[in-house]
């Protein structure tokens, strides 16, 4: 057996609730650990309140490896999220000099004066490690295992870069994917049910897809043992060809 | 005052925290419940696990008027969440009669065997009534004031329909959004703030965007007080203007 490693995402922002923005920072953060073989096992949204952060960080981080937390930290009022962890790990917030020098050298070359908001970017819980932001200069931080990362999905993705180096890595989990035009699940869940039987250490899945051009199934199996995955890939192809359909591998 | 009511959404599924899939379901939800005055506060994505599904209904179906779950409802091994939901309800679960009337209606229409997997998507919590899925026939179900919906978007979207004429209604939030292109937040965040200060009944917030064509900001306002909302927007546009730039309403 090899080590699973966990992941918790915290996504933060009143947007995400109200139905104004379309969240892609869980898809994105996965999809990065996913190679390192860190596992996101659950995410929570919650809005701009402090109350409902800390609650969300503290619950997660208490069983997960690593959690990560996306919005809140730009220079605006709304922007709360240093402030939440600092209050979710009992924590003075205030201004990291490392922070600081940062932004006022990111400003000096641009020319923009740095206003009070504007320094209010460089505020931390004590103790907290800098994430470097090369997208937009303000950096991001962490806390023991809470990475603390932009709601803006490309600079989301450029502190993902720079944290992944200083992550432990784990068994990596693959994923196999068959696709089956005019494959109804019902039709192939007996089949389905005794191929996961056969293999518990592998999680198999069925989803179903509808299109203007049709219907069909997605059938997927995960897990870290290839030989395994390789053995059922195999199986799900035979399954889609026995209900008379074409798979294909996607 | 008028009465705030207040929704949760847990979303359900695998592939939503692999990474495999990026959820929509949750936008559809909020767009669908914001004009009868029903504010989601929080949600949650969790993977196809009892325990997991089964914390996150009890914590958010206390705290809140509704919880929408959505998907786990069809008919392969992987589908668990009518066993979630009655776990979570401590009451047994068992195949609801209009329910599997329902599907076999639905299958003789089209000639299809109804399979014991098929069954299984008749099975509901005791005492559960049925929600309508005119897309495909096997129905969600509420108990409480938990509501299960499927998974695919467009089922998930068809069940709301048939769900909102159900729901106790609340006071709209309304949403101002003025798109500011060139606006950097750390230019308007003071006046911002002050502008929030003034209206504490009014969520203000403020969002960066960057793309190819360049970037900038958009300030939003949202409440129930159409009046202050309307202030609230002539501010809006004032401050972008004084920044230089040429608001626009979106």
């Amino acid at each position: 057996m090899t080590d699973t490693v966990t992941a918790a995402v915290v996504l933060i922002g009143d947007e995400l609730l109200s139905g104004r923005t379309r969240d892609i920072n869980l898809q994105q953060i996965a999809d990065f650990l996913q190679p390192m073989g860190i596992q996101v096992r659950e995410a929570r949204i919650v809005g701009d309140e402090q109350d409902d952060i800390v609650e969300a960080v503290n619950t997660l981080r208490a069983r997960n490896d690593y959690v990560f937390t996306t919005g809140g930290i730009g220079p605006t009022h709304d922007d709360i999220t240093a402030d939440a962890i600092g209050a979710a790990f009992n924590r003075p917030v205030s201004e990291h000099p490392g922070a600081l020098a940062i932004l006022e050298a990111r400003y000096r070359e641009n020319g923009t004066e740095v206003t009070p908001d504007r320094r209010r970017m460089a505020r931390t819980p004590e103790g907290a490690e800098l994430i470097d932001n090369p997208a937009s200069g303000a950096p991001g931080f962490r806390v023991e295992n809470v990475f603390v990362l932009a709601g803006v999905p490309s600079i989301c993705r450029a502190m993902l870069e720079g944290v992944g180096p200083h992550l432990k890595t784990g068994a990596v989990v693959h994923t196999v994917t068959v696709r089956g035009r005019g494959l109804r699940e019902g039709d192939i869940a007996a089949a389905l049910r005794a191929l996961a039987e056969a293999h518990p250490m592998l999680s198999l899945g069925s989803y179903p897809w509808f299109n203007s051009q049709g219907y069909g199934s997605h059938l997927v199996a995960r897990g870290v043992d290839a030989a395994a995955l390789d053995t059922v890939k195999d199986a799900l192809i035979d399954l889609v060809k026995a209900q008379g359909g074409e798979p294909e591998i996607v």
